[in-house]
């Protein structure tokens, strides 16, 4: 049996403040610099999860739901919803604090996709995830049909064999 | 009529060399990097379209084919393939170039969405995309689609109601 | 009486990897990426009790025992172990990872002293710190003796009228 | 005998400009940025003190009395003020410049604390330093009290063994 | 005879935002953040040409005419001009782009210097440059009066036998 | 009479070292982040002598002799070698320092122009130099000669009237 790592273990968390650079002449923070963050945070999840080199394979369905602005602290957290074979998801919240309040709002969140590699960069088996929260266990279930959905668009799998994708569609 | 702007006309370039910040410990540039990168270039090809200012609304599909390496010469181009109301996605092609030969290979693609704002943030309408290669007309297509899915899974719309998603997998 | 803010409701957290520009010609990260690293994250630790802007008003007794290498995964968590009339004491611990056994090895602490200020840059009054567990208690104690002893060294307070500092010398 | 480097010729200056991403809110320039200009440049005193590559052991007595502004010129001035076996104190200098009058304002000093190390990363023996200025005799002596106290710190010194610091304590 | 690459290969292209860090206090772009990105993507562009890694050897006859704002979108835009033995000129023109109208402006042009290397650093010889356009012979025939003055300030050459130099004195 | 500033009170100095992202493939510095770095420091020298905001305004003739390499310890020294009546050209040399025997080598040496300019960014009068050593004396006729040059490299002067120029060309 494929060894098991619980999915609060892989949980990775970072905490910024937004710089000038980080920001448009709205003061907002660029999407590219979020998206870099996420990627470091996630790619640091993903390790602790294969204790291996990882590189991101694939990025799916970031949106930008609020304004982040210059000065503002944002918290990124990330932990793997799902392995695979050798490749794993890993689901990112995005959090921002009011400094007067301390109140949290939740900005955005993505999925990104890594693949452990040995050091010739080729894909390695790794363990399975074990969720425990509700939460964790309705990312663990979603994630396969993201899979199924990525691999759709990327023309490696028939859409009408995406059984778990064809049953959104279905209904 | 609205206004209507030439695909070709909203094309951004950037040609970068990787630098060791930008790699991880097997000297294959980082997913963050890249996403970073490809941001910047198409808010700006999306600037030109619209003439706005512009915010990244969500990003789809970057999927990572290829490592690219420490030192190689990386060609990002992106271009406006659809506008919508007061959005538009922008179509992102990203090449490595090797040095001796000089020959251009194709890494990966992404879409992204940006949507244009006045000075106080709000949504602004902006003007059509006129695709006139047959590449330009296929990703003018798709971009329906890809919208269609990136409303269902933010479950703005409901599956049965996007009609161009649904015959992909009625096939 | 002044209001109270829990010890752990200031913890603040951050991970990053240690990349090629923070490291020495040996490969080991420098101490003044680490510096860098630990103010950021203790401001931010700061503003979680004091819900202000901060600034650093000095940094005491960090040493780096060990060498944190290249690629290595860093944790950095910050406490405010006490406050006082506008300034606060955060205390920082340093963790390095162990890639292949996830290890976490502690590597060095610090502690920075924040004051709060208003929009003018005036010193503000601000919470008091209510330590929970053994380790915060005794952190809370120590950060009396570690200000008599910044005071007595910025020639603010005779050695003599240091009363929790003489207990040191005296035994 | 070791043999002796003037403390003069281990000076190491460095002169910046404040930019928007060193500074906060008020835009006064960040601790974390300082310090780690300020690690940067007592490295390169130090090394120019043994001719080795040298590593951040600790960092004492940081305080930052003077706020200094964004676009404000920065020149920091390193010195070894003492060596002892592998290791040496770098105090270090940071002064403004009002770009009007060109007047110099000192803001802060700062000690740092380097060790000299081989290939391997081993310590190893370095020469003395030769105090000759007033100023750089009184450094030198204070060094004698600042490495006790920073050894009872971290508790590899009996409090009633720091000869040099029990007499500041017994006035 | 030498191989030729006709000056249109050798074109690189790269489009950037002026980002905060990269003004001073009048929000104008910084010289040495445009000297960097010249010199980046004109390497590239002498890269293309010879197929080699090359190294800056001079950077001459740089003037900044207009100021480039905060914000502004930049184009650069590198060709070869001339190539001698083992090094080549690459011309430089950068523009910018009123966000509103799209107008693009010329702010500056540079002639940046390159010399192709094996590994070991030591010059090869590289191929010939065949300009087609007006543009591409009027700035390959001023290459070599650059050259000759090159030389002549650097000492190499003596200003009576720079017979292209002194056509321009004499008239 | 205008006021006059000695060249040696406009000496500014900065000393770093030469770290992974400043470098090619060859593990040499990029001549743009030399050329960035200059910039910065002569822009400072600059500001030294006239009290005001500048802005560069042309570079000549920076020829890059020596490769440098990554660690190297760079120090750059810029000294104001003539003011004209709202401009100033800026002498900057460029030396490495070995670490084993701490033997400095001049690399290169450039001219930066600044032109100092109000808070309109209009130009603005400035004080003249003072020249003292036979290099500044040196240096100070030269730059007549730098500047002509300049001009006519730039159509703004006839070359038949750049006085100190043709006496080059005519031995």
């Amino acid at each position: 049996m494929r060894k098991q790592v619980k999915a609060k273990d892989t949980l990775a968390v970072s905490t910024k403040i937004v710089l000038p650079n980080d920001t448009n002449t709205l003061d907002n923070l660029f999407g590219g610099s979020l998206l870099s963050w996420m990627d470091e945070i996630s790619a640091i999840s993903a390790q602790r999860h294969c204790k291996r080199v990882v590189v991101t394979a694939s990025v799916n369905n970031v949106s930008f739901d609020k304004p982040i602005h210059l000065g503002d602290t944002v918290t990124i957290e990330a932990k793997v919803s799902r392995a695979f074979k050798s490749s794993m998801e890993v689901y990112v919240d995005v959090y921002v604090e009011d400094q007067r309040t301390g109140l949290r709002t939740k900005c955005n969140e993505a999925m990104f996709m890594f693949v452990a590699v040995d050091q010739m960069g080729s894909p390695i088996e790794i363990p399975e995830v074990a969720p425990e929260t509700d939460e964790e266990l309705l990312r663990y279930e979603g994630a396969m049909r993201r899979r199924e959905l990525s691999l759709v668009l990327a023309g490696k799998l028939k859409p009408n064999e995406a059984d778990e994708l064809k049953r959104v569609f279905e209904d």
